[in-house]
């Protein structure tokens, strides 16, 4: 058991081999491998200090609140992929919270904020592998910047239907327009509309909770043109 | 001179004693104390690999541009603030180019990229720094990601007035509708329509080419309700 423990951390931490066998033995101690159903909630920036979480299998979302109660996703992770703002009660200089939530069933790998903050007082790497963590965060995050700031709503949409296609593997998505709203930090009037307009160009057919996407091509042109 | 040199790196670079006397003779022998006039462009992202900058005195501004010619300013930093974006081209997980510019006359301290990567390659306090300035940024972008999809333009604008005051250290401004809404990422006439409202409730007084503040209690009013 522990052998397969030791086998599946090599995989999903890059700095496990640049760690002493303390180190080592601490994170085998004090790690979890935890399962997650799909709209299960993972972190919650307020009040958890949770930890470094790594994604085994499934995709993990997370999400900015404002006070008032709304909502914009920020960045999706999956595949071996690794969220450290889960740990941001430890990192001074990180100011806002966010919250995860399971997107898909998922399998997490979580090392503990506390085993983290050990980790982080001497270890280069584990340094190392943190500022390219934050690298990659600041990225996305300026992407989304970039769409929210100079796309106009119509790309928007057609970026997200056509991601949640890939994502669900399937042209016919169970999603409200509410939701879609929320995830994309807009009101749902907006969507509603913007839909309907999609619809009258036959690049979607809407029902009563469902959008089915018809016309791929003609919703990748959108994003060209 | 030399010594004068050590006394302000000691003073900007909070890893200065955490150097080797080889770290320390690099960064001496390639640091440049550099002056901008306001206005100047200091990097340009898609081009240079500039390095890290030290603000001495002055401010800065940074700015993300669209294809399109579109401008965000990003953040601010004056009095000691530390910029690593300037030094992407060596940051692989960065994926996004920023400009920067001298928002007032400035003193800045510069270490070129390659001498960063060399002090990043093994240095456990450069990169514990570098990771932490990375998490400010962050959070600064965070917060604009906020005022961007949640907060209404009324108050951005209000926001914007008030701080620009701030830094000008005067209540005329002397700044276009045009500039504004660059700074903010809209439109001229989003900006314009805004400050006749905000001119027709008392709070600014417009005329050609300036904007004064006449009541900035009315405007932080605006940022509370």
């Amino acid at each position: 058991m522990i052998n397969n423990d030791i086998e599946l951390l090599k995989e999903l931490l890059p700095f496990w081999n640049k760690l002493s066998i303390d180190e080592q033995k601490l994170v085998l101690n004090n790690g979890n491998l935890l399962r997650f159903k799909k709209g299960q909630s993972i972190h919650e920036g307020g009040h958890d200090c949770t930890g470094i979480l790594v994604v085994i299998s499934g995709i993990i979302r997370s999400l900015f609140l404002s006070e008032s109660g709304k909502e914009i996703t920020l960045f999706r992770l999956l595949d071996r992929d690794t969220c450290i703002l889960s740990s941001s009660c430890i990192l001074r200089d990180i100011t806002f919270d966010i919250n995860i939530e399971a997107e898909k069933d998922c399998e997490i790998y979580l090392i503990p904020s506390e085993i983290h903050k050990q980790l982080c007082k001497s270890n280069f790497y584990v340094k190392d592998f943190e500022a390219q963590i934050m690298a990659s965060r600041l990225s996305d995050i300026m992407w989304l910047m970039e769409q929210v700031v100079f796309m106009s709503m119509d790309k928007r949409l057609a970026n997200f239907l056509l991601e949640q296609a890939d994502i669900e593997g399937t042209d016919k998505l169970y999603i409200t327009h509410e939701n879609i709203a929320k995830n994309l930090g807009t009101a749902r009037e907006v969507i509603t509309r913007m839909l309907k307009y999609f619809q009258n160009e036959d690049m979607v057919s809407l029902s009563r909770g469902t959008i089915e996407i018809i016309d791929k091509g003609k919703l990748n042109q959108i994003l060209n043109y």
